[in-house]
């Protein structure tokens, strides 16, 4: 492979080893060059445009996903990590249209790791699984020496089993498609960032971290194959999620800036730090792109729950060979949704 | 939950908060304390007693596993961490009976990792994959701090499907059952021990790493439901897996130690390092309990392939109340086998 893309991000430094940076985990255009230069190809045949896997089992088909939680800190406003990781398997999962029927659950402890908060994180992850009606069925357990990890690092699998008549995916948008929003944006990753920094948001905002399987039933119910793609805008934010569809679906998103719920307390920690609501992490709602004749049925479906209660309009999917994510501005012109390229806040999930 | 049963191996220490202790990574009796008292009461019903859970999902049986891999050195004679994490997660399925169909991987990587180095580790689980023929079919990629980890952890998941008309589990050893074992112990621990210290047994040790399920299979159309056990003897060795089986089918097992294959330079590095062969974690053999009436077809079966060429019998299961593994020893008394209380080897695996 070339050198020269893993560098991109500093194109003045000196030729060095390559090495992993802390951008290489941001959901972004980092981490999209990680896997595509160095592990795709070692891989070969890894689905990387979906956060799940599709499987045919011969007289059943299973749908997987996988992922780790790093999240610090720990306990936050909202949620821990524990239930975090929880929801985000399930809503890997609901994402490709499939229901959850197991976890797995792995756990790498940092010796020193008072039991107290491994018992509260268990019970957490216990409480999100109960709560989500998805069991965890196995797990495993390893310890590191002090120093080895930062208290516990957790990696849940999911199984789930896809529904009838549905198929959502990164590559169903069409010109022509509605993008709509579940709720407001920008929640957990500047809860996330208020607690560590302690920024004085905290009492204001709360990560939005939850199952979205239910929802995701509901307007599968509602649009059937007419919902063409789901994700959740986890790291990297709506940003990131909406420019991999538009790549993957070779298509564009116009966006209308004044449509985007982002709360006023998310906009002025935003403002304060610097950072795109449209790049922040979300845990609790989904971007979907549906077939305009089935769209107000899914709207419909959707406010009729409480995680969707909020859901909105927010733009349409275009014809554009760039397969650029733009947004109307309130001033009325357009500007391109980047992608970060690398790291805005590490350890988010 | 009582403290006591958390600090049985320090019993004169001052009552102190809880902690977790390297041990409680160790396999032996301070995880098994861990997962009894802390993880296990706050998850419910997850399956403790199996390495593997076996999932009805209508038209379909699956079966799942999921492990992370912490061993340092990354490298050693022998394999490494991505050949190693593939090995096990295929053996943990082979160990329910299943054959595996689909990988999970996911990355924990610490900033500062050679990319050289994750792409070797990559190529290492693509060539462990494909040589297996089991698929990776989706992943995950996390990046911590400097500091946050020790380079690189992998957690793969597994998936498989249950072979039919054999069922082997931890509770299915019979008093009168042959105890079968497929090649030698002790290789991996000491290889790993050895390259980590430098103590010099490099050139004569190296881990036994590889997958099993293609012995399991020959296994099992030889000896079908009268394969009553399978174990892979991975941390805590020997002495772990025979006793959670004792355990868990409420039997006693007889080893006859002058029947244990330990070659000659694992003995050496147990002497100088006073380690018990039977406590040493392996990664490429298997202990099986099975039938007397199929125990010379299963045999047979296990010599005519690589893994299990030099397979032998090493004990019985017996009526014991205790459900104690005991060795007879070279001059002809009795010990008890114990189980480890805390870490031998932390990072084994």
């Amino acid at each position: 492979m070339s050198t020269s893309a893993l560098t991109t991000s500093c194109p003045t430094s000196q030729p060095e080893t390559e090495h992993v940076r802390l951008g290489h985990g941001s959901g972004g255009q980092l981490m999209a060059e990680l896997l595509r230069e160095v592990i795709a190809p070692a891989l070969g045949g890894a689905e990387l445009v979906e956060d799940a896997a599709a499987l045919d089992l011969g007289p059943a088909r299973v749908v997987l996903t996988t992922d780790s939680f790093v999240v610090t800190p720990r306990f936050f406003p909202g949620g821990d990590i524990g239930a975090l990781a929880v929801h985000g398997t399930i809503n890997d999962l609901a994402m490709r249209g499939a229901r959850p029927v197991a976890l797995c659950l792995a756990y790498v402890l940092e010796e020193g790791l008072p039991i107290e908060e491994l018992r509260r994180i268990t019970t957490s992850v216990a409480d999100a699984s109960r709560a989500a009606g998805v069991p965890v069925v196995t797990g495993d357990t390893k310890v590191v020496e002090r120093g080895g990890a930062d208290g516990i690092y957790l990696t849940t699998t999911g199984l789930g089993v896809p529904t009838a008549d549905a198929d959502p995916s990164a590559r169903g948008a069409r010109p022509g498609d509605l993008v709509l929003l579940s709720g407001p944006i920008g929640l957990h990753g500047t809860a996330i960032l208020s607690a560590r920094e302690g920024l004085g948001f905290e009492a204001e905002i709360a990560s939005d971290t939850r199952p979205l399987h239910r929802l995701v039933a509901a307007m599968l119910a509602a649009g059937g194959r007419g919902v063409h793609a789901l994700r959740d805008p986890t790291r990297g934010g709506l940003a990131s999620a909406l420019t991999e569809i538009a790549a993957a679906s070779a298509v564009g998103v116009e966006l209308v800036e004044a449509d985007l719920p982002v709360p006023p307390p998310v906009a002025a920690a935003c403002d304060l730090l610097g950072l795109d609501p449209l790049q922040v992490a979300n845990e609790g709602c989904l971007v979907a792109v549906v077939d305009p004749a089935v769209a107000p049925a899914v709207l419909d479906a959707m406010r009729a729950r409480p995680e969707g209660a909020s859901a909105v309009v927010v733009g349409r999917v275009v014809d554009d060979p760039a397969h650029r994510v733009r947004a109307r501005t309130l001033v009325g012109s357009h500007r391109v949704v980047d992608v970060l390229v690398g790291e805005q806040l590490p350890r988010i999930c």
